[in-house]
C-alpha cells in the first residue's frame, strides 16, 4: 500500500507539474518574444507571442484535465501573462509605431500595461462564475499582435487608438462567457 | 450619523486608494524605465528603477500605516514587481552587455523573469511569517540595476555570473528577516 501511495503521489506530483511547466514554457516564450524585438526580429516576436498564447490555453486545460489546479499554477498563470499578453505585444507595437508619436506613444504603451495588470489583478481576487469579467489579457495581447500584419495597410495612428481601446476593454467591468 | 458614515467611507476610500495608485506609480515608472531603455535613454531606465523601488517600499508603509491592506493590492503589488524588478533591470542589462553572449545571454535573462515571477508567485500564496523566502525580487531587482555603475569597471561576463546568481537566489528558500 506504502509503495503505490507513493507511485500515485509521483505521479500526481508529475501531472501538477506538468501545468506548470507549461506555464513557465509560456513565460519563457513572452521573454524570447521581447529579446526578439530587442534585436528587431519582429516577426519572430510574433510567433512567440502566439506559441505562448496557444501554451497558455494548453495548461489550464491540462490542469483542468488532471484535476491539478493549484493556486500556485493560477498565481504563475498570471505572472506569464502580464509578460506575454502584456509587455510582450506592448513592447513589439511601441518599437515599430507607437515610438513615433512621442510621449503620448510611450503613455498609452504604459497605459496599455497597467490595465493589464490592473485586470489580472481583479480576476486573481474574484471567484469564478463562468464569466470573464473584461476583456481577458490573453485576448487583448493576442489581438494587439495580430495587428502586426496590417502594418503596411492602415495608417499609425491605428495603433494609437486600438492600444487605449484594449486597455479600456481589459479594466471595464462587461462580462463574456468563458469558451 | 449616516452624514459622519459616508464622509468617513469617503476618506477610507482615498486611503485605500492611495496605496494602490502609488503601486500603479511603481508599475508606471517600470513600464518608463522599459520605454527608455529601448529608446537608448539607459540612466533615465535606472533613475526610473528607482523611483518604482522608492514607490514600493512606500505603497507597502501606507497601506499598513492606514490598515488598508487589501487583496487587490497585493495583487497588484506582484504585478508591478515583475515589471519594475523583473524585466525592466533585465531588459536593460540584455541591452548594454548579455545581448553580447547570443543565446546565452538570452537565456539568462529569460531565466531571470521567470526565476522572479515564480518567485513572486509563491510569496502570493505564502502566509507571511515576518521572514522572506528567497531574495525579494525588488531587492534582486535594485541590486541588478545597480551594477549598471560599474560596467566601465568590471568585465562582461560578470553580468552573466551576477543575473543567474540574484535568479539562483530568488527561487531558493532561504529565510531573510523583514526590515
Amino acid at each position: 500500500m506504502y509503495l503505490l501511495d507513493r507511485v500515485d503521489q509521483s505521479i500526481r506530483k508529475m501531472k501538477s507539474n506538468a501545468a506548470n511547466i507549461m506555464t513557465i514554457g509560456n513565460l519563457s516564450f513572452g521573454g524570447a518574444a521581447i529579446i526578439s524585438t530587442l534585436n528587431e526580429n519582429y516577426s519572430y516576436s510574433v510567433l512567440f507571442i502566439f506559441i505562448a498564447a496557444f501554451l497558455d490555453r494548453l495548461d489550464g486545460m491540462v490542469a483542468r484535465k488532471f484535476g491539478t489546479e493549484s493556486e500556485l499554477g493560477k498565481q504563475l498563470d498570471s505572472m506569464s501573462d502580464i509578460i506575454s499578453f502584456g509587455m510582450a505585444p506592448a513592447i513589439l507595437i511601441y518599437t515599430l509605431i507607437l515610438n513615433d508619436f512621442g510621449t503620448l506613444g510611450a503613455g498609452f504603451t504604459i497605459i496599455y500595461i497597467a490595465s493589464g495588470a490592473f485586470r489580472l489583478a481583479r480576476f486573481n481576487i474574484t471567484e469564478s462564475d463562468g464569466y470573464f469579467t473584461g476583456l481577458p489579457i490573453t485576448v487583448a495581447g493576442t489581438l494587439l499582435t495580430f495587428t502586426y500584419f496590417f502594418i503596411q495597410f492602415v495608417p499609425s495612428s491605428f495603433y494609437l487608438l486600438i492600444t487605449i481601446l484594449l486597455s479600456f476593454l481589459m479594466i471595464s467591468t462587461f462580462k463574456l462567457r468563458k469558451v
